[in-house]
This record gives C-alpha cells, structure tokens and sequence, in this order.
C-alpha cells in the first residue's frame, strides 16, 4: 500500500481537519461533528441542498458544497454511508422553511440512512425532504426508470444533477421546481467508466480486486464494482468509441441533440489522458450531429488512486442550460 | 504501461487537440502550431508573460494561461524543451508595447531555447524581454543566488511567481514592476517533494525508474530527478515534518512570517492524503509562529502519473499578499 498517511483509522478524521484548514471561509461542520460539513454562506430562503456518502472519492461528495451548488454533506469513512443521524443534523442546519432536496447516489447504504433522517426532519422538525437520486452508469444490470426504482449505480454524473440543482436553488426557485429539475438533469445524464488500476481502501491496505498489467475494465464501478467486460487494454480512440456508444445508445442521445460532456479522471489518470479521450469523443458526437455546449475535464468524483475514467453526457435543453451556465464557487469547483 | 492513450507519438498533438476543443473559449494558438498557446482574452498595453517547458506536468504549464496569470504558452514534447522559434512565435504575439516578462523553470533545455528566443524577438521586433527561472526545489544540489545564477531545479512553486506576476501585469504595472514582483515571489519560494512511484513517458513505455513497493524518496525531481534519500515509507506526519523542516531552514523562514502554502499532488495521490499532509503542515506552521494566508490545495504540477506530493511555501509580504488574492481566471486556475 504506497500511501502518505497516518493510521488508517484516523484517515478520514484527518483528511476532514486539513479541508477545513484549507477553507475555512467556505466550510464549516455542525453537530461538533466534522463529517457533518455545511458551506457558511447559505442564502436565506433558499431551498437547501444536501448530499452525502462515502469517502474515498473527492472531490465528490463534499467538495461542491459552496455557492450555487450545495449546502450541505455528511459524508461516512472510505466506501461507507453517513449515518441518518448526520443526515439529520444537516437537513435541520440548512433548512431556512422552503425546504431540503437530498441529492445523492444509488447505494443501498445510504438510501436507507437519508430516507430515514427525511423521516426524522419531516417528524421531529416539519421539514419536507424531496429526494432525487444519482442513477448514470449505464454499466449497472437492470433498467433505469423515471420513478427513481432503479437498480443503477449513481456514479460522477451526478456533478450534472449537483449544477443544475444547484443553480435553481440560487435562483430561489421553489422545493417543487429544483427537484423536477433535479429529476430531469439526473434522467439525462448517462455515465460509462474505464478501470486501468484498482484502488487500495486505507483500512484494508489491499488492492479491492486483482487486473492484470495489460488489462481493462469498462464499466466498472467506482468501489470497484464488476464492469462490463475486462479485456487486454486498447487505444485511447477504441475505449472511446465503445464507451460512448453504449453511452448514446442508452438515453439515447439523438442527432441534433445538445450536451454538457463531462470527461472524469478516476485519480491515477493524467489531465493528458483525459483530454486524448475528449478529442475522441468530439469527434464522435460532431459525427453523430450531437452539438457539445460545454466540456469539463478533470478529477470530479474519483475512487482514490484508480486509474481510469469516466464520461458522462447530460442532454441540455433551455432551462438546464441556462442553469449549467449559472456560476458557482465551492472550494473544488469554481465556474465564472 | 498502464494507459489510455493512441500512438505514443502523437501524445501531445493529441493532447493538446483536446485542450482547445475544451478551452476553445479561452485558448488559441498562434504559428499554425498548437504548440504555440495564447489566451483569447489579452488585454492591451499589458506587458506580456510567457511561460514553456515539456509537457507531462499538467495543469502545468499551459493550464495558466488566462486572465489575471499569463498570456501565452510554448510547450515541448514530455519532458522536453520547446524550440526557440516556438517561444519567439509567443513572444510576438502576446507583446503589446509593454514588453514580455518570460517566467519558467530552471533547466538548461529552456534556458538555452527562451534566451535564443528573447534575443530574436530584441533583434528582429525590438521587443524588450526580462526573464524570471523558477528554481524552488531545495532538494536540488548547489546554492540558490538572487542573480539567478542557480543549480536548483523549479518545480511546483513556479505557480506562486506566475500568480503574483500574472496579477501585477494584470494591473498594469510596467515590466520592471512585473519583473522585480516575479523575481521576489521566485526568491521567496521553496519547495520540496516526496515521491511514491515513477511515472511512464508514453514514448519510453516503460518506468523512469525503479522504486520498491515499501518505499519512498525525498526531493525528487519532477522528472525523477535523484532526490535527497531514499528509504521506506513513513507515515505522513513524519514525511511533512522532515519535508517543512527543511523548507523553513532554507530561505529560512521565520517566527512571525506570513506565508501561501501550496501542497501538490504529483499525479496519482489522492486529495484525501493532499488534505492529511495539509494538516500536518498547519500544525507545524502553528508551532513555529508562521502564519498561513492561503492554502492551496490539489494538483498544481504534475509528473504524469507518479504518486507523491510536494509544498512549497511563499514568504509574503504587503506586495505579494495583494497580488496572491487578486483574481485569475484560467482553465485550470479560477479564483473570485
């Protein structure tokens, strides 16, 4: 396990301190609990965002927590859900009377835990929790559904979901309206990864799964969940192509559509490599008449040092574009 | 070789197709050579800040370039110097009258390359050029001397001369003013590095280096440059505490100081063990009576996919501490 770290156990204790010491202008945490992190320059009045999850892959979940995305997170040990009792303790911090939209991803763990502290704030507090869920990787077995049943895995599509949401909040509009428009970013958003590497959890001090030195993995998740199909590594241009058509294909993505592309590294994957895979995929969409309004390339939501990436696709018409243009300033993301 | 990519030899025409296709709104290209990278937005009459090296230390060099940080860009294969001709095709261009301050790190490659160019660009287009080295790593061998005459190589704190000088040219101030800003921020920069694993130049194929899986080497160089020691890993507290203490002897820094911080992950280590050498760091400033302005926090100056980080400190003063807070907004680098 090559890591720069202290005792495993405190790894998350301390990876926390040094995010506050980072910014502390933006963030603070409630509760006298530091996984219970909150921005300090909520708006009043305005619908309030929360997430939350494992750690393990910053900058997701906490780090789009600032202004024009989210309010508030609480976030668990590596790969591990919050509790519903921070959950709570969020959802009551950041709720100034027009509400909470809980905006997270599809993992049992915490589906349980943040449905159970909708249920305290709603109980105990009168506070009404919407919940829209993050459900992109169109590697997951099973059918994704707009009722939010689904069995899909929300992986780093949901920055899509984050923006948008983000955004309407800002833009003071109601509970009613940033979760139908949180609903709608989430069911156009589509994500495929590739895995080159597995990732080592501090506590196991292990690698998750074994690949070997000439192999890939498309469609893994990103605890290392089993993809698609592993074979010997390809090109950049063929490892594009298969993911974005399966990708296109799956919403589908139609000629004279318009996009934001979101190209993601997995943590171990140079900014190179990530743009090699972006001029693939413009190519790609320019050959299917598929207009690109916008691209981000970087590490958005990664699984510690795996090497890999992901691509995500979120459909825009006038409302989200209008809200994926709209600035936004938290310590990981920063748009003009 | 663990990567996605194409044709090693077209790595950085690959690369930077898809920089411009991302960044299209920001960044340009002059010479018909994507080499040759400018920003879209400078302003007139500013004086002119270039910058160049090889590539493989995304965000560095090109992520730079934009408002309030630099005006253009010539960057060689990975690992390689541009050519003269590149860095003169810059120079022409982003020269408004104001002159060209030219800021890169300290290797004889470039030396030799942007001082031919600054020469043409006197001769042939009386165009007057001042150039600032980034030589910040104290792991490099040789005395460091304010004429510039140095053996230390630069490494990430090159960031902190282009965020004071970007900002200082950004208000306009002359080329003396920029220069005399840009070579106080280089003086009063030291970094040093710690590294886990080797990085792969596509073309090579395979590791610079070999590293055993149980250790570590302090200072290394950002092309894998030997360091001050090898040995087995330590735990992060002990790591930062050896890396700061011989930071803060170096130039020295002392009680009652002020000062940036900047802490970088080199490629494939994750932000979570950024954020827990970051506390540390805190803790030993704290105790020496330094006091932090700023931390950033993340990756700054890669070396393709190599695992470790490096801080770098910047001794601030009145000057430098407006110019670090003023705003820059560049495809890699945004703050408000």
């Amino acid at each position: 396990m090559k890591k720069i770290i202290n005792d495993p156990n405190k790894y998350l204790s301390e990876m926390l301190e040094g995010i506050y010491i980072a910014h502390q202008n933006q963030l603070t945490y409630v509760n006298d609990d530091p996984q219970c992190l909150v921005t300090k320059t909520k708006k009043a009045g305005k619908v309030g965002i929360a997430t939350g999850g494992g750690s393990g892959h910053l900058p997701l979940f906490l780090g789009y927590v600032g202004d024009g995305m989210l309010d508030g997170c609480s976030v668990g040990d590596v790969f591990q859900s919050p509790s519903a009792e921070q959950m709570h303790a969020i959802t009551k911090e950041i709720d100034s009377g027009a509400g909470v939209l809980y905006i997270y991803g599809n993992y049992n763990g915490d589906i349980f835990n943040f449905d159970m502290a909708a249920e305290m704030a709603d109980f105990e507090d009168g506070i009404r929790v919407e919940t829209v869920l993050g459900a992109d990787d169109v590697a997951s077995i099973g059918p994704l559904s707009q009722d939010e049943k689904t069995t899909r895995r929300g992986v780093a599509g949901i920055f899509f979901v984050y923006k948008c949401a983000g955004a309407a909040a800002d833009k003071m509009m109601s509970l009613d309206t940033v979760t139908r428009i949180a609903r709608k970013a989430s069911w156009n958003t589509r994500t495929l990864g590739v895995a080159l590497t597995s990732c080592v959890v501090p506590r196991v001090g292990h690698a998750g799964f074994h690949i070997e030195e000439d192999e890939m993995e498309i469609g893994m998740g990103i605890h290392g969940e089993t993809g698609i199909r592993r074979g010997k590594i390809e090109t950049a241009d063929q490892i594009t192509e298969e993911m974005m058509n399966k990708i296109i294909e799956d919403l589908p993505y139609a000629p004279g559509d318009r996009v934001a592309v979101l190209v993601n590294g997995l943590g171990a994957t140079p900014l190179d490599e990530q743009y090699i895979v972006t001029r693939k995929i413009n190519q790609l969409l320019m050959d299917k008449g598929i207009a690109v309004h916008r691209y981000y390339v970087g590490e958005y939501a990664t699984s510690l040092e795996m090497a890999g990436v992901s691509i995500s696709l979120l459909k825009l018409d006038e409302e989200l574009t209008e809200l994926i243009d709209y600035p936004a300033n938290t310590p990981f993301f920063k748009q003009l």
